[in-house]
């Protein structure tokens, strides 16, 4: 069903930029940001000029910075060129995409050295001109016409999932808690507040004042106060949104046979699965992403592993319900129990199915065109054993990234091997 | 010096939609009539649901319909979803630069039958949001600050140009007398008409009042009259520009060992070269382009020939003075000498270095991301001999396609054989 492409590929190394509002930087200076590191991070130290291409995701330049043609002033901030530089896009997929690009340009034996990079640079724009910009990744024929921003297309997927499965907004509460714990220990996340410090704090406030400390069932009700998480599209609400934001990522690929000269812990790309999509309106189910799963479908085809495999995924959750539906468009949960298995706390770091460890694009920050990328750069950590405080335990040695583009016109999966 | 990828590529089918100005239609509406004919052209008939992935080149729907994330559209206009289908851009090289993806993706083994296309819809805007849209393919932070747009950025080169060699203006009007006069015998073409036609018909009126016949020093002074052809950025007039345009390409590509199963007249794509550079300001010289003359040299060592065996070529002309650069940078003139041979008519259909016979982006039109696809399109025609009026005798085979993006950030030069 899915051939594997003609040689092998793997990442020797990885870096990213802080992620969040940096006033005064441009795209280009974040990408050499995510290079030094990547640089930095090569263990047995390579030459930059042996990079032979670069593939460059970044959903709109054109829109937030009014530069378009960004491929090849990353490859000139970087000192690479005049090699080939490609931007690809593919909305908020666009690094996961780039990345696959890098994949099968390696695979096709005309590069052994090939550069991935993802960047966006978001903040410049007021937020109501940012929503537009993110709305042209919708159809503009038949969807922004009708009103809808993506926070309104994943809250009728959200509704559709509650009326479907009798769900519940807890889950969706609760996904961004757990994120949010995660990036808390994530020193290059956006937002590295606990949600749930919110709540200790008001709890240390009511036994200081000798009031009934909060239960749970308060505390739910306090974070359903319109003041303390007001809503944006009913059902979701602030804490269920991933923030506006800045950042690059960077990865460096090379030829399976030539790994270990860079590192003796290189990470294998054992499969890669990437679909397409006509737009939110026009589909069989609003409760889960058809793109979703057949790409999972093709990536695990290739890698010749199923969902059970996966010990850590990166799941694209731009809106809460999104990293439940993700979770079961991959096969981690059935239909319908993702919500449960986020309020059991199943996909927390101590769950039996991490999710987001790096706190995800809700609290590490969702710059689109560099969030693909960004999530391979935490799964190469956490494969390595370098993810610091918010380390699983038990080196793990499969793990997976899960990229959306819109709300699943494009959706890009890839499993990553550590041997 | 320049690998060759894993395997062989052919090109099986080929189609354009009429490049002009259409209001009322989208780039979708566009790629459905590109695609329709691309249908039409396979020889042996085929299964559209055999294609595997897309590869659409789009400079910036963005910003000229308020429209990114174009390619999964184009899969369900063109009933394909859920293929994989990416979008590429490099701004005016895009589709050029998409083309080279789907050789890419075919030669690492993923794919056997991928569809390449260009898409552009420019004339919504009104044209000096069209010119700042383009100049978002320049640099930002140090060109268009300084009040550079594209015309400009090219005046500065023609004028480099001028004083390095002692040229005069008159090359870059023969290429446009040239352009337009191939341009007239290709139904596809946004200005079909002969700026010849001005001349003759002055003549024709002189002639009939008695008046003595106008001598080609009289049409110079005509022509270079700034009524009948004022100055955009001097020295480039109107009749050294492109236009703004609507339009649409589409390229089957298959492996090399199945395409007589679609054909017994594929092309074989032999050669691929792509280079990117720094910005203009950025450049040693301003009189030809760098990263032209290193992707033609990656693409000539792939093919194994040299600049003195293409037999046709479509170079990208978005002005008259690119097109002189081009025949320079591709080798076909010594530095300084392509201005003598625009004069001489070498470069036109009857002379020995034919260049341009589409019309070229100034004649055809210039939907910027479908540029490069459609340069495919007439060089699939010409070595197919399907190319009617404008069809060049001696039975050629071999073609070369030169597509640039921005002042040459990016170049990506193609090499066809017809065996």
């Amino acid at each position: 069903m899915q051939r594997k492409p003609g040689r092998g590929v793997a990442i020797v190394g990885a870096g990213m930029s802080k992620f969040g509002a940096f006033p005064g930087l441009a795209t280009r200076d974040l990408f050499v940001e995510a290079f030094r590191e990547l640089l930095a991070s090569v263990d047995k130290g390579f030459d930059a000029r042996d990079i032979e291409a670069l593939y460059i995701g970044n959903f709109s330049s054109d829109l937030f910075e009014g530069q378009a043609h960004t491929a090849p002033i990353m490859a000139d901030w970087v000192g690479l060129t005049p090699r080939p530089a490609t931007r690809v896009e593919d909305a908020c997929a666009s690094s996961g995409v780039a990345f696959r690009e890098g994949l099968i340009a390696i695979a096709s034996g005309l590069y052994d050295i090939v550069l991935v990079g993802g960047i966006e640079k978001m903040t410049d724009l007021p937020t109501a001109r940012v929503t537009d910009t993110l709305a042209t990744a919708a159809d503009v024929t038949y969807e922004t016409p009708a009103g809808f921003t993506f926070p309104g297309l994943y809250a009728s997927m959200a509704t559709a999932y509650l009326h479907a499965y009798g769900a519940t907004p807890e889950a969706f509460l609760k996904v961004g808690l757990k994120n949010h714990e995660n990036g808390a220990l994530n020193p290059k996340a956006q937002f590295g507040q606990r949600i749930a410090d919110i709540i200790e704090a008001r709890k240390a406030s009511a036994a200081k004042k000798g009031k009934p400390i909060p239960t749970w069932a308060d505390e739910l009700a306090f974070l359903n106060d319109e003041r303390a998480n007001p809503v944006i599209a009913w059902p979701l609400r602030l804490y269920d949104c991933s923030p506006i934001s800045d950042g690059a990522a960077a990865l460096l690929l090379v030829s399976e046979e030539l790994a270990r000269r860079f590192t003796d812990a290189p990470l294998y790309v054992i499969g890669s699965g990437q679909a397409s999509d006509g737009a939110t309106h026009d589909r069989p189910t609003l409760t889960g992403i058809p793109a979703a799963q057949r790409a999972a479908q093709l990536a695990y085809a290739m890698a010749g592993v199923t969902s059970a495999d996966i010990q850590l995924a990166e799941v694209h959750d731009c809106f809460t319900i999104a990293e439940i539906m993700a979770t079961e468009d991959l096969g981690f949960f059935a239909p319908g129990e993702g919500w449960r298995a986020a309020i059991e706390g199943r996909t927390a770091r101590t769950g039996d199915r991490p999710i987001n460890t790096s706190g995800g694009l809700k609290s590490k920050g969702h710059p689109v065109g560099a969030s693909g990328a960004g999530q391979v750069v935490e799964i190469w950590k956490q494969l390595r054993g370098e993810a610091g405080a918010r380390q699983l335990p038990g080196e793990p040695c499969l793990g997976l990234t899960h990229n959306v583009g819109g709300t699943g016109q494009t959706c890009v999966v890839h499993i990553f091997e550590r041997r």
